[in-house]
């Protein structure tokens, strides 16, 4: 929070112990709705959150509301009145309901569904059934439906009579009778045209839209590719059922962006925020990968043991174990990683898999032999290891680091051609497939080489 | 590309081969301006490329232009006339024009500036002196800026004159004499309220707005936190000198998402996209790292060399030396990046660093004993290794998870307290610091459990 607002919020406070109601009011006005929600978290005692809450003036409480965290969205829902309730609830965007509800324990969800009236019930229920993350739990119902057989000076009556309850008035849809989807029009359209025009002859028809079960990552990305404020959102049969806007789209890419870090760095992603998450929670969604790469990593217990007289006759390889396996994972996950964004922002197709291989095993060769070069120098100056020692450890770096290379560039696009999210194949999961795999061509070189 | 799209443009590709010049400026006028430009991308031949542009409809040719890549532009600024190119500069927004210079070599900016009238021309130089990255290099001159004393007819008139110029007219920013800004207006309260309403008593004072020279990541920042569709930029002294609008925002925080995943893999962050970027290019910006790490995996060796007479009494430790220090590494990324990533989005804070190790410390405790139980067992069960040896690699183990986890969590806090990025310190920088400190606990709980 800024200081400014901080400030702000500290006089509220201040205004609502000493009970000055009307400058609590005028203040409040002043401030803006996220800010008074993130200020009630830092407020401890519940009964002064619920007393603040319920001082706001009413035309800002439910924006205020929509921001809380759970916790206190909860604390709220669980004192408030049945009449409180279903004003408050009449007053969100059906969008912030769900999500709202979503959170919550069953009882407060039962109130809520109690208090609302038969169609908003209607509503929530059939929004709580979309499947997590599609367009349709994304999407509010709050938007503007025209008709292309509407005047423009009848659309602009219909805007200015309706449009203040709309999510967004900017980009009005056009539906048939079948309240099929037919194009759209922008209200900066609207608003230049002669008011007798039909809609029919400034609507664009050439409308870009997302059905209730697409995935909110493709939708996303039409937002992203196609510069878009808000889409239309289709059932199967295109009819209008809702929009999604910029604002919960911006927060998707967040959410997935994190979702995919957390992949790449072998954690099983949650929704938890790491503040509310308990040390359980972190555990589960952490030990299933550690488990799976410290038994993959068997694998590599085996091949030293199985080289155990090319070791015993020169004790010194030990040493270079870490340096070997450390750079070649290094590589592995600089290519891996580099692969997976690109193929998850559209920049590389698995169609160009052979291309790319070509491209990372020609860095994966100039990187390898710079690595091997200063490797072989630092050695014979500084560690006084033999000559023989030395070119052992040099060339299997160099090999080790185009394999990585290889290997980093291979097993993400192998996941995505097998359907599985190639994000997994990141970081951890390549260390461990490469550290085994370095060790096999450093035993084996040094079994040619030194004649061991 | 949708399928259905790249039908669309096949056929506009058929009405120019055939020549049906008017057949196919319809055509192009039903397709959508970044879908053409993307086809435009798969044409190999320069000659159709400049062909295809040259034919396109006045009113989209300019919105193509912004979306194709910058060879193309290039090729297509190359061979424009003068007069051709200044109007495609007069038809473009001024970000889309500076973007695009950004990218050409010095003859092609000559060129565009020579053909720019004065005025353009001394804003695009400014323009290009803003720092990359900058609100101010992103931000763009074409707003609706109202003053408070206008009525609502007045500033409805003076939107539908200049309107249809601007990026967007759907919030507009209030000035006054000295264009300093002084609030902010929805075109949606503008529409609903009288005529003869004056702007300074339905304006909103409470305006965010950015300075030129805030991070773009900032500004980002304050977009994702308020909802913003625009925000207003304004120099030092609080005047008004432009906009920045939600599209351009989602590029960047796509952008700046990918520069965290990079630095995360130890890889040099670069604007360059991967299709384009040479050899050379991918290897500059990650061998830099690759050296860095491979140098600092010289401690690993000395912990080795010095801890030979422990390896040489119990030859069959090396055998898991992979697994342990493999081990280690993946339970720090996983809490480097969990922390980096939240530290980024601003949900952990620095002063929260003894909660935060707290937290993760004992979540290494549990994932440490989890692993350590399972390790025993199996190498018990299937290793066939003597209780002594298991006992000692499955304490290691325990106490490496631990360890690992607590640098994982201190390294990312401590680089952000040095004013360092966070970024720098994931996966591989992480791995390279806990293998050397994992030996390091291996040896000297087998030097006292074995007696050695």
């Amino acid at each position: 929070m800024d200081e400014e607002f901080r400030k702000d919020f500290e006089e509220l406070v201040a205004l609502m112990d000493a009970g000055r109601l009307l400058d609590f009011k005028k203040k409040a006005a002043d401030c803006l709705p996220v800010d008074i929600a993130e200020g009630l978290e830092e407020i401890e005692e519940k009964a002064r959150v619920i007393k603040l809450f319920r001082m706001l003036p009413k035309d800002i409480s439910s924006d205020v509301f929509s921001y809380m965290n759970s916790d206190q969205q909860q604390l709220i829902a669980e004192s408030a009145t049945n009449a409180e309730l279903k004003a408050l609830v009449d007053d969100m965007f059906l969008d912030d309901t769900v999500d709202f509800l979503e959170e919550m324990p069953a009882n407060v969800v039962k109130k809520v569904l109690q208090n609302a009236d038969e169609s908003t019930r209607k509503l929530i229920n059939q929004f709580l059934n979309y499947p997590e993350n599609s367009a349709g739990s994304l999407m509010t119902i709050e938007y503007v439906d025209l008709r292309d057989y509407f005047t423009v000076r009848k659309a602009m009556d219909y805007i200015r009579r309706t449009g203040i309850d709309k999510e967004t008035v900017y980009t009005c849809y056009v539906i048939d009778e079948q309240r099929r989807l037919v194009g759209h029009v922008s209200l900066r359209k609207l608003i230049v045209a002669p008011e007798s025009t039909y809609i029919r002859d400034i609507m664009d028809t050439n409308t870009v839209s997302a059905t209730t079960t697409d995935d909110q990552e493709v939708v996303a990305e039409d937002f992203r590719r196609y510069d878009l404020t808000s889409i239309a959102v289709t059932d199967k049969e295109n009819r209008l059922v809702g929009i999604i806007t910029i604002d919960d789209i911006v927060d998707v890419i967040t959410e997935e962006n994190t979702e995919d870090i957390k992949k790449m760095a072998a954690i099983i992603p949650s929704d938890e925020e790491y503040s509310d998450a308990g040390v359980m929670h972190l555990v589960a969604h952490r030990l299933p990968w550690l488990m799976i790469m410290m038994i993959s990593a068997t694998l590599s217990s085996t091949i030293i043991t199985s080289f155990e007289s090319v070791l015993a006759g020169a004790v010194v390889l030990t040493a270079f174990i870490p340096m070997l396996t450390g750079s070649a994972g290094n590589s592995g996950s600089q290519t891996s990683v580099t692969i997976i964004r690109n193929m998850a922002l559209g920049e590389v197709e698995l169609s160009d898999w052979l291309r790319v291989l070509w491209k990372e095993a020609r860095v994966g060769v100039v990187c390898g032999a710079a690595l091997a070069a200063v490797n072989f120098l630092r050695m014979m100056i500084f560690s006084g290891t033999s000559m023989m020692i030395s070119a052992v450890v040099s060339v299997t770096l160099m090999i080790a680091i185009v394999m990585a290379a290889s290997v980093g560039c291979l097993l993400p696009m192998g996941a995505k051609r097998l359907g599985l999210d190639p994000a997994v194949m990141a970081s951890p999961m390549i260390t461990t497939i490469v550290d085994a795999a370095s060790l096999l061509i450093y035993f084996m070189i040094a079994t040619v080489m030194l004649g061991l």
